[in-house]
């Protein structure tokens, strides 16, 4: 054999120049390698076999893509697992190619050149895209919301806010009372005061919120039904490797982001937030067709839809690090540090193409903009701790209650009336919410008025503090008692608690885009501010207690609940997602100070291993359990202490492994194989005496092949023997002419033994994105298995139905 | 055999309560594996084998600790690579056996509850210590860089900042010329003008410099020679899995802490942020001692010395998310999820430890803290990308530069007289950097200086602008014309720029601690000044050209030439470590807005870009490979067609792979086997015959074993026969009783095909941690690769000498 270091082991080209007339070709449409001239013959047939593996060879670059091309060939079927190692392999192959053909033109250096950028402008496209997306959501639910209460008169595409700013009648104390502004019973009846102005009001709201959400999921119904939920766990499992089409298809996007706008200005109790990532991922994925490098290949295109979620985290909140981050915690399974650099490149266009759209008015570029006056106490750790305590019993609530309604909505009739679901949650939130100002504001609405630090002007119900103007010194304001708005503001926000907390575990999940962090973060802003608030009068009346003397003084600006309910979100938002250092960084982003970063971290701390001690799994591992996607957790160590001869198939008692020797067979017995078994891949051993494994055969390779020869090759008839072997043995010539199926063959195909411990082989599968792996007992192939076993093994550790996964 | 789902397959225990009586069992201090009798008999051999690779089993926790405590059992040899295979999976079976025995008593529960939380713990000692280390270190530097010029004559541990804020005789406008503080000559001569004081002054400097290097060096090289350098290639090499004792050990530690205050108070071009991170690992090494959990298992340890370089960074610049994703980036080979959030907590906390000591008297976490006041115009982004690309020239010279200097010094005579060399740079820098204000002041203020935005009552030379107070609207300064003292610094900078550059390619290498972000980031920072000074004259006198026409109005404050010294110091650092992320979030902490990310990210492209076209890999790679650490890169591709059989041991020519059989070799044979090669382990065949891989011992476990089974145990001679087999076949009784090693075989080593190409082997080296796989060929034992030989590899195929990898 010939070896020198620097092999060219997989010379194919399309052109059937090779003079090795006794051998028969497996032809042009289908898999037709054969050798160029220069490699000397004894290295041919392990060079074509090793093709199979490495996609296409140094030459004949354009006709490789051809091959790539052949319906069939390379790509993968629905409900499948990607081969991670097959893919990265056919990447660097074609990046070879195109290297080593960039010094023969300038036209192929200039491609060479346009390769290598393709992922940044990749990038650059997709962060347009989802921020432009962003805005146009934004803008658009943001008027749509106030449809529900009135309309703006002279005119009509403004929202209540950007009205009143067009008109020339309000002083800045009145400022969201503009003439220009009519409520419905202002338009219809002239008049906004009494019973019957409020009940036409309240009618109206309810109609919308109806019409809306029956809109939303007559569109996801019957035009994209991949379009509902947030989208976060299908995501999680197509990056880790599977196959749905058309889940991030063109259909998806534009139905997702129109039924999104409907969704979320029905007054639902959901997010936006999850949704978007979805949104950006789809634009990830179409924009991928523009380019070759990601059109093609399985794994390139799972690094850009991580970035892709990154965009969409970075426009949901305006935290482009948060969302880099994000997407490596929570999201991604394959994120190698080129993606992290990319990845935040695309969070940052997003970002700024969202901000020079300007939805929100103000030039911020994130969702709730705080500013807080005030440091914090060490001593305040408490009620954080407390804060995130409350955030990790609510998670952890949330999940259960959330996947048991889901469950019933799976196993009961529920499951077959969407529609009439969607309009019976939509009416109860509307009807329960209207009455209450704060669960009729839309959340996010609510949550920045939470977050936000009472200053000597504000005007709301929550800042109606009684004002002691002698103790006021320059611009800082002291802790001051609550006034009667105060009150009123702290039972309609107990009230909206229990509203919020309830319902949101029978929106989560109905056939409309629904995102979860919204709402828990709303949940627990009301809760922060509630203990804020009960803090602060504490603190003012008993400025004299031991807890509190020293850094409370009376007249000192000592609590600040806003920062108790931004903390509050984020113990709550953490309990459901059991996201870490991402969820800090967003929060991070929303304030801009290193201050608050460790009130931050102690209740998301806490709130995670709460949450974690009565059950593991965040919102979206639990929805990837309960549907039963092939998702392969990367976080949870696998601890039985099983073994590979546990879990390969055969088992003990079943029949011995089907597997293919090298030489003996003919096509009879091939295709009798292929008809008589549903296997995906086949070993194939020296012989069936020794039982030592030679390669591996993809079903769907052997079943092209073997068609193709009989269509295209003379003489291959069902007695014609099938050879996986470097030479052929000389045949008597009454013989048929045989088959050289060496080609086709993977000849390293992953092996470990029988003895090899299960969370080795766990690791292994996880850390190389194999589909299969094959055991050998002292070199005898013994048996073989698959993610699909790796996965229903993990769920039979955890007491779980194994039967429960779906797979292909 | 029996194959329930829940095998224990590796009960082992240290009582020998076995009762084969006809099996030789090695014993108690090395190797003493014995099944407890819940185990069907013929199960047992088999997971006694197991017991190799997973260290211990379900019962008899404390022994097996006793076990791992055996000297030379569990660890490895100085410059050897670490199995992290076989390293996580010990760490795993310590989990599970103390979570089985949690369950038993509260004492092993509050144990298991112990455990569990520290790595916590740890975290927050590495926290407070970096964090304090780190303020000392600064507090110290500070004083004795003043220490050069002056002394605070009655308090004498004051540096000059703080002596003048004692000092009751300062205006602001003057306050650093207190009357307390006095330099050299107006101690000794009573007064500072002239030439006369301005020489002692000027001789004082030198020779404190000379005697601080002195004292370094002398440190350094009589208690701890790992403390020289910046220690980050080490530290990555380290965390790839190599072992070099004593680098992060208490001398080097305490060596590495006195000597960088020495270090950087010499006035020499470095900077102490590389160091702290590798006096950060020295902490968290130290500090693992505490914890069994992490003082026994290498790849735990790990785990911490990642956070501890993300600590490092966090108090090297105030950038707690920024260290993280340095750590992530830059320095860690395996960085688990877990890790980042554990390394976020840590960097945390050393953040605020640092802060409460408060070296800076600011209150500011950060170093250079900047307030920029004026927005950037798209139209800046080219002098930024300008910048970007000469910090990538720069960056690429400095490397090339440093690396052939460094080279040399490795070669020739100038290796063997450290001292000479450190004592001939300190003369040459404090000589020459005397006269220039710019470089007689300490690196890290010339960059804070260079960072300033002016303000109007800025009283430094590069503030010296001809104010025009009819202009000043509202204290936002516009553009104005420079005025003399502008033009002196642009000429002091040049020059400053130009020392700089070259001295610090003699300075990075030399025998004493130093780190290299600071001079690259004042080289950065000064041609942005220099640059964003030109930018703002020409503005100013042609703000009627067309590039500046509608954005650079006359009076309107346009061009902030702090911003451009920011970039410039960006792109140089970027052009110098390559780091890119963790780069751009680290001047986001600066700077705490992100409007200027996107400038920042600019130069930071630009600069990776550039570089990365003339020479691939960082200053940190640079040094890696020319002190031939064994570092297995995750960041490139391989990118060759090799086949694993062109790289396995034994080549073509070379004498069949020495390999032991099963059962056919007596304790002669294996002893010869030993003398005669050097080999760390071997692998077992079934037979010379059939080659067929049964599995694979480790050359110390083969040596420990015998040399026990001789000692204790009976009839053990050298004709004995060794067996490796699960049953022992009965033999004649005049024959010496067999000795059976099993138990110390590895029962699944990972294999290959000879096929298997290259780029997919190291992939598997890489993700997996391994130290050794198997090569078969269609079920045959054919060789074997190490990461010696990937490396090796790896080196030719790049066209170095393969042997400069150093290696034990």
């Amino acid at each position: 054999m010939d070896n020198k270091g620097f092999r060219r082991s997989s010379l194919a080209s399309f052109h059937s120049n090779t003079s090795d007339e006794d051998m028969v070709e497996i032809t042009e449409a289908t898999l037709d390698f054969t050798m160029t001239d220069d490699v000397p013959p004894i290295d041919r047939d392990m060079a074509a076999g090793f093709v199979s593996y490495n996609g296409n060879g140094l030459n004949g670059g354009a006709k490789v893509m051809d091959f790539l091309d052949v319906p069939g060939v390379g790509t993968y079927e629905d409900f499948n697992t990607i081969d991670w190692v097959r893919e990265k392999s056919r990447d660097r192959d074609r990046h070879r190619e195109i290297l080593s053909r960039s010094k023969e033109s300038t036209w192929a250096l200039l491609h060479s050149v346009s390769d290598a950028f393709s992922g940044w402008m990749l990038m650059l496209l997709i962060g347009l895209t989802a921020g432009s997306l962003a805005g146009l959501i934004d803008i658009s639910s943001h008027w749509m919301t106030d449809l529900k209460e009135g309309i703006c008169l002279p005119w009509f595409w403004f929202n209540h806010e950007q009205c009143c700013w067009q008109s020339n009648n309000v002083t800045f104390e009145d400022r969201n009372n503009c003439p220009e502004w009519r409520s419905w019973s202002q338009l219809v009846l002239g008049r906004s005061e009494g019973a019957f102005p409020y009940i036409l009001n309240y009618f109206m709201y309810v109609m919308w919120a109806l019409l809306f959400s029956l809109l939303a999921v007559l569109l996801v119904r019957n035009f994209a039904p991949y379009a509902c939920g947030s989208g976060i766990p299908e995501i999680k499992t197509i990056l880790s490797g599977f196959i749905i089409r058309g889940y991030l298809g063109k259909w998806t996007l534009i139905i997702k982001t129109m039924t999104l706008v409907l969704a979320v200005s029905s007054g639902l109790s959901l997010g936006k937030e999850g949704p978007l990532i979805h949104v950006a991922c789809c634009c990830g994925n179409i924009l991928c067709h523009l380019f070759t490098k990601y059109r093609k290949n399985e794994a390139k295109r799972r690094e850009v839809l991580s970035a892709a979620a990154a965009a969409g985290v970075s426009v949901a909140f305006g935290a482009p690090i948060g969302g880099v981050l994000f997407s490596l915690e929570e999201v991604s399974y394959y994120f190698p540090l080129k993606t992290l650099w990319r990845s935040f490149f695309a969070a940052l266009v997003a970002a700024f193409t969202l901000r020079s759209i300007n939805p929100f008015g103000n030039s911020r570029l994130v969702l709730f903009y705080v500013e807080f006056h005030a440091p914090w106490h060490l001593l305040e750790l408490i009620p954080f701790i407390l804060l995130g305590i409350f955030g990790g019993l609510w998670g952890a609530f949330f999940i259960r209650a959330n996947i048991a309604w889901c469950h019933r909505r799976k196993t009961t009739k529920l499951g077959r009336y969407p529609v009439a679901e969607v309009l019976m949650v939509t009416a109860i939130t509307a009807i329960l919410a209207f009455p209450n100002d704060y669960t009729r504001m839309s959340s996010s609405e609510m949550i920045s008025e939470l977050f936000n630090d009472c200053g000597l002007l504000d005007s709301s119900k929550l800042c109606d503090y009684v004002n002691d103007y002698n103790n006021t010194k320059g611009g800082n304001l002291p802790d001051r008692a609550a006034g009667n708005g105060v009150y009123t503001a702290m039972w309609q926000l107990s009230l909206a608690l229990i509203f919020k907390a309830v319902i949101t575990i029978f929106t989560f999940g109905i056939k409309v885009p629904s995102g979860l962090f919204i709402p828990s973060m709303a949940v627990g802003a009301i809760m922060g501010r509630l203990l804020g608030v009960a803090m602060e009068q504490l603190s003012f009346y008993h400025h004299d207690w031991l807890i509190f003397r020293g850094w409370c003084n009376q007249g000192a600006d000592c609590i600040t609940p806003g920062l108790y309910a931004m903390v509050g979100a984020a113990a709550c938002l953490g309990g459901a997602t059991r996201m870490t250092v991402s969820l800090v960084v967003i929060m991070f982003e929303l304030t801009g100070g290193l201050e608050y970063i460790v009130p931050l971290m102690a209740a998301a701390m806490t709130s995670k291993w709460v949450a974690d001690a009565l059950g593991r799994g965040s919102i979206y591992d639990a929805h990837i359990h309960l549907n039963g996607y092939p998702f392969l957790e990367a976080k949870e160590e696998f601890s039985h202490k099983t073994l590979a001869m546990d879990v390969m198939r055969p088992r003990r008692n079943d029949p011995i492994l089907t597997a293919i020797t090298q030489d003996s067979m003919t096509v009879e017995d091939i295709e009798a194989i292929i008809s008589e078994t549903t296997y995906s891949g086949f070993p194939i051993v020296v012989s069936r005496e020794s039982q030592r494994l030679m390669g591996f055969v993809l079903r769907r390779d052997l079943i092209i092949s073997i068609e193709s020869a009989r269509k295209k090759q003379e003489g291959i008839v069902s007695t014609s023997r099938i050879y996986f072997t470097e030479h052929t043995p000389t045949q008597p010539t009454t013989a048929p002419p045989s088959l050289k199926l060496r080609a086709i063959m993977d000849l390293s195909p992953f092996t470990i033994t029988d003895q090899t411990p299960m969370e080795i082989v766990v690791d292994i599968f996880r850390k190389l994105g194999l589909r299969q792996c094959l055991v050998t007992h002292n070199g005898r192939l013994l048996g073989i298995i698959t993610k699909k076993d790796v996965l229903k093994h993990i769920a039979q550790m955890a007491n779980q139905d194994p039967d429960s996964i779906l797979f292909n």
